[in-house]
């Protein structure tokens, strides 16, 4: 048993906690690649648009031929002909000639540049009246200029979000090799934990509020949470299902008895699989959380392990902190996609213990974020929080009306 | 054909388009609650935690007793027992003696208070030493200190959080009624339009870029994206597809084609089958979006309908600002849940009009916004751009140096 009693900070653990493993990679359609990680840096098969394209509603025309015209002294042009949306130019534009093209169609050979219909007239039918002068290449684009052939479409280890679907449909990517989400077992612990669905609570149970909670954020996280269950405090029970979780998962989490005895018994199983990176984090709420790599067999390869406090409001706070990365990185990615914020006053004084990151549930109205106190136990602060604010490791608290940033819960 | 070609400002759209329809209310578990929309209230079922339960390892104590204890005149209390987890207590609390409880078991008969274990020794054995007073109530949480009996745990119309699933769960709540996920229909048009799994494109098609990113938006609105299939410029085959569309889904989303008499036809097909409440929207891109109440069958009930930009870019840009709202609210949701910001200043000036809302693209950098440019038609910006700022209506630009808010993508 190494290192059991190494506290850390959260800062420290962020950095230095950092497990090799990753899920396998798997190939995902568009449908379901939203906020998938690339394995791969994707790249264009081709240039985009492929052709240049004219970018308005107007003519094709060689600009030469526009040149010095005016209202009053217009170009005329005779015009070959138009273009179909979605065809290939059949006409062809030559000197004192134009070619009809709608916003988004293929630009004729012989064309540089496309007069806006604006500042055209059909004065008499076939002739084209041009009104004001345009330069090569105006009116449309290249047939390279959205994307060349080779150019980055998306990176590796940055979630897909929608825009950039839009983008890997555009190039014909309709397959992404993106990493298998993780699958995050949850371990629920305690003699006085009972399933949800437990309808009548006996004097000195609780239903287990923390697997849900979590299942949620591992969700957010885009992790596949699987809750194995209820153990009850006992070191042999535990050990054997920790490592039936380990055998099958790419994280698990263990929500450790609420009792000083009870987190030593966690401690105990978790020692006897792997190694204590840390034991005690300078968090609160959070202080007695345990990480670990441990595996289900000596020799077999190490799954990280996420020991939480046993009061659901502080596993739930430790879990944003060094759960949610943890998941993401597990998935190849190395800085999870920004959470919802908004700036506030604070609305009293926040007193905190330097080397020690303080986490305060708070709701917002009208510009003030005013914590939320109570007995940690309290899971009803769940309800009436907006989000939270982190007081960090070097302060000592913050005053009363300082502006913070609140970290919203989505 | 009424009101054809009346247009508004984003803010008039979001506030005064206001379909009446909802989805149907389904059951669900909490494992898929995540983010769905509770048609009612919820409240508490019972207090909670249901019993008065000890906050500390110590022992249960009848606070009189400990009345002026201290170092130097310890109390001495008989030991009585002992509290396990999630039984109910046996022994009972009587003057003079205490029994031993971890944190979070129920507090036994006959006691008030909880002294912390750091403050008592076990000198001999069977005897507690007792060298702190505690008043009454202290070390413990009361039966009904968190919740009481009919609380509210979570509002109707208010998207689930993670924390708040973990709060049902301890209320005994695992199964909760919500707004059922909205369809939407995408309904792409164009004859140059391709499918993306279109492997060589002849000169003038495109693939299909639009579907797929709103695909990823709707999800990321709560909503499940129907992609109907691409129709050519063609009113009559439009106006089929949409009515099908109609007829079983809760939005139906148009990508009108580029050119201006593509749109016109789709405006036409819209007309006959409803109501046009807007066409033309005062915002850059996005300008030709179309809003409207349509109906599959004359008298029955009306599915909203929302035209948006041939040019992905900007169809993205219209769906962000009135389709989200739009999705959610079908789902019972007023109130969009918060999107992830961040603060940056502004790269370089950004000319816009009044009475227009100028959507911009951004790459954040070092704390700096910069603008992404580049003909309207440019897919790659989507690849580059982190978020986009918003120039609102009244406005006539901002200035390089700015401090702007950044909406992010996700």
């Amino acid at each position: 048993m190494k290192e059991f009693f190494t506290a850390r900070t959260v800062g420290e653990a962020r950095a230095g906690f950092r497990p090799a493993r990753r899920t396998a990679v798997e190939d995902v359609g568009l449908a379901e690649a939203l906020h998938r990680v690339p394995a791969a840096d994707v790249r264009a098969p081709a240039e985009m648009p492929g052709f240049a394209r004219s970018t308005v509603d107007g003519y094709a025309v060689r600009a030469a031929d526009t040149y010095g015209a005016s209202e009053g002294l217009p170009s005329y042009l005779d015009l070959a002909g138009s273009v179909r949306m979605g065809a290939a130019p059949t006409a062809v534009v030559s000197h004192g000639t134009c070619v009809a093209i709608p916003t988004g169609a293929a630009l004729p050979d012989g064309a540089d540049a496309v007069v806006m219909v604006e500042y055209t007239a059909e004065t008499m039918p076939g002739t084209i009246e041009v009104t004001r002068p345009v330069a090569p290449g105006s009116g449309l684009v290249r047939a390279d200029e959205d994307v060349a052939a080779g150019d980055g479409l998306v990176r590796a280890g940055r979630p897909l979000r929608a825009p950039q679907l839009g983008l890997l449909a555009a190039a014909g990517v309709t397959v992404v090799a993106v990493y298998a989400r993780p699958r995050v077992a949850i371990v629920s612990t305690g003699d006085e934990v009972v399933p949800p669905e437990t309808t009548t609570l006996a004097a000195g149970q609780v239903r287990d509020a923390t697997a849900s909670a979590l299942t949620g954020l591992i969700g957010d996280a885009g992790g596949e949470a699987v809750q194995v269950g209820i153990v009850p405090d006992d070191r042999d029970a535990l050990q054997a299902t920790l490592c039936a979780a380990l055998a099958v998962n790419d994280l698990v989490v263990v929500s450790a008895g609420s009792s000083v005895g009870a987190r030593d018994e966690t401690a105990g199983a978790v020692a006897a699989l792997g190694e204590i990176w840390c034991h005690g984090l300078a968090v609160k709420p959070g202080k007695p959380t345990l990480l670990a790599e441990c595996a289900a067999t000596p020799g077999a390869s190490t799954v990280p392990l996420l020991g939480l406090p046993g009061n659901p409001l502080s596993a739930l706070v430790v879990f944003r902190l060094v759960g949610v990365p943890l998941v993401w990185r597990l998935a190849g990615c190395e800085l999870p996609p920004p959470e919802p914020t908004v700036r506030a006053r604070l609305g009293r004084d926040l007193a905190s213990a330097t080397g020690r990151l303080d986490v305060v549930q708070v709701a917002v109205r009208d510009g003030v974020a005013e914590p939320l106190f109570g007995p940690s136990a309290l899971l009803s602060v769940l309800a009436r929080a907006d989000g939270y604010v982190v007081v960090p490791e070097p302060a000592t608290g913050l005053d009363g009306g300082t502006e913070v940033e609140v970290i919203l819960y989505r």
